[in-house]
């Protein structure tokens, strides 16, 4: 069994809302020196398969459901 | 600057129902030997702190707005 871990981040220039809502919260209950919270969107996916190919299994996932290529960037790791 | 990241997973025996569709999806898909998918939330938190004082910040944002503790773990790592 390989546990693959599939990060899925938007790309530079995309508006998180979530993301620049929870820093005005964090502010206002008084966090100082919050400079910005991104927010990220994580898998752990439980493969039987061997690691090379549940790597090639896990991009495969990201290009056919996980992802949004256009607004998205998603990374692939092996554990 | 610090970057913290704040992982909050789901604890063990809470439904991921999110998790649970997608492995569906997956399988529908072709995927073969999905065995499970889990989902995981991460913040990446840019803060103008010390790295020592931005990890206990991290700590008490869980604390107090970006986790759940009745269902949720989290934990804080400094980049």
């Amino acid at each position: 069994m390989t546990v693959v871990e599939i990060r899925i981040e938007l790309k530079k220039g995309v508006a998180d809302p979530e993301g620049s809502n929870t820093r005005k919260t964090l502010e206002s209950l008084g966090f100082e020196g919050v400079a910005s919270v991104k927010t990220v969107k994580v898998f752990e996916v439980d493969i039987d398969a061997p690691a090379d190919r549940a790597a090639e299994m896990g991009e495969e996932m990201c290009r056919r459901l996980l992802a949004n290529p256009v607004i998205q960037n998603y990374k692939v790791t092996v554990r």
